[in-house]
């Protein structure tokens, strides 16, 4: 059960953190992109070549540290086939470093669209007679909003080829709460949405109590995360917004269970970008921007670790 | 405005149809893939050879009957690079012979990953000094669980590009209502959207009092369309589920407005895979697919036009 495999990861680490890899060409330091650019010009190619090459340093500097890494389809699918072979390529070499992949795609759609997102993300895609594993996560995000019909063609490939789902229930947005916190009749739709995911979670729960169905539940809401973890004991939560967005340890504390499990928190800029912050400005220069995210990752788990 | 272009389109073509190109293997003639996957085996890229060569027979057969297509890009997305290097031909293609390209996407993501969606898909990525227009779809679908913040990154680019956006408020599945039909105190969960969207489409009104920010408003819920008809009198809609889906034209009646504009009604497979209907197959062979298609296109219009 794949939420088992993140769990035992966190133990060994001891540290819940997934590192986002969110690249932006603006991350990047300049001595990569003008490799980069030398090579393929300033072309998606080139900016993709610059993309890998941050992102293989970033793995290989903080590989040892962490469960897992979870990469923002978006960064990539905006430069197109060249982004999305990059995505992949991060993916693959994450995994081959031991790392959990979590991919951050909140796709939503129905029926056959979604059993094609399905089996091309966390399944196998048929061609003919041939079964192809295309992006290979470990675990992808889903938005709820068209019903189980969009999460049901998921649930068989997560049992087959032990993958699991991170469900959209909280988000970290300041304007989350526009729809998520409507009342519909007695409960929060985030709060219905989440007693749903604890539902729908029944049928992947591993042998920590923790089902491969999780959820997203926002750092930046800490009295609706403290309300849904006990409405959601079997739900594992993708805790985004720490540092950047404003979340602080003290506020994602309700997120974890009386054994500090419970939930993974995610950090990008906060950690990809760390030379770029003056905290770290001083004692890492710009060559050695991925021990910096290492410095990073060691003070955020240091950080989570004092509240869990 | 491009609302404005599409409905000139519709009229034009007295035909308020767009047609979904979702193609999936088992719909595409054997003779195609026979001679895909001579050049390219049974992979990936074979696979979406097959899809080009049908797309583009199905484009060549029916782009002046028709003001539009709508590519599913999951269809593509699962096999990978190649699916989205062939989606991105499709939808440059669809544009080259006129049509206006609904891009269906159904993206939600905020802040800088929506900027990536929204510069990719429908702006412009920059790389060092210069720009490029990735993917070129007209319009896109949106999800709007994580509200205005999952909405508003695309704004600036609809103005400055001429692009639109369709916001998913009823969905064509049987299932939409589990979230979607929930009370939030006095109207629907997908009421409230619904008046959303008519709001945030008040900046991108065009001449004929409709906004470049539509709505995906499903053919099988009726009485749910009528309804909504009435509280967004500027926002037209996309309809998915008419034919396959089970909705018929007096179902979707009440789409249209008086003028019998108001809303786009999409078909897909009953389109494109029109040749293996009992209704087609005996007077086209496989070879005359498209022509066939063709056919269906004729015979929904008129089907419409009786109602709208």
């Amino acid at each position: 059960m794949i939420i088992d495999i993140l769990i035992e990861k966190i133990k060994q680490t001891n540290n819940p953190i997934v590192v986002g890899l969110d690249p932006r060409l603006s991350y990047i330091p300049d001595f990569i992109k003008k490799e980069a650019f030398e090579k393929s010009a300033n072309t998606p190619s080139g900016a993709m070549e610059a993309f890998w090459q941050f992102n293989k340093a970033i793995i290989d500097a903080t590989y040892d540290l962490i469960p897992a890494v979870k990469p923002q389809i978006a960064m990539y699918e905006q430069f197109g086939a060249e982004g999305i072979a990059c995505y992949i390529k991060t993916i693959a070499y994450a995994k081959e470093m031991g790392l959990t992949v979590i991919g951050d795609i909140k796709r939503s759609d129905i029926a056959s669209t979604a059993e094609a997102y399905s089996d091309g993300h966390i399944g196998k895609v048929k061609i003919e007679e041939n079964g192809f594993e295309i992006y290979r996560e470990d675990f992808i995000t889903l938005n709820p909003y068209l019903g189980w019909d969009s999460i049901e063609p998921y649930i068989e490939n997560c049992k087959q080829y032990e993958r699991g789902l991170f469900i959209l229930v909280k988000t970290s947005n300041p304007n989350s709460g526009q729809l998520q916190d409507l009342d519909v009749g007695g409960m929060t739709l985030y709060e219905k949405v989440g007693e749903l995911t604890e539902k729908w979670g029944e049928c992947l729960i591993g042998k920590y109590g923790y089902s491969s169905i999780g959820a997203v539940v926002g750092a930046t809401h800490s009295k609706q995360a403290q309300d849904l973890r006990k409405r959601m004991p079997h739900t594992f939560f993708l805790v985004p917004g720490y540092g950047a967005q404003g979340g602080t340890a003290e506020d994602l504390s309700v997120c974890f269970d009386k054994d500090g499990l419970g939930a993974i928190i995610n950090s990008s800029r906060g950690i990809i970008a760390a030379y770029q912050n003056k905290k770290y400005s001083t004692e890492f220069s710009e060559k050695e921007f991925a021990q910096a995210s290492r410095q990073a990752v060691i003070d955020m788990r240091d950080d989570l670790n004092r509240v869990r």
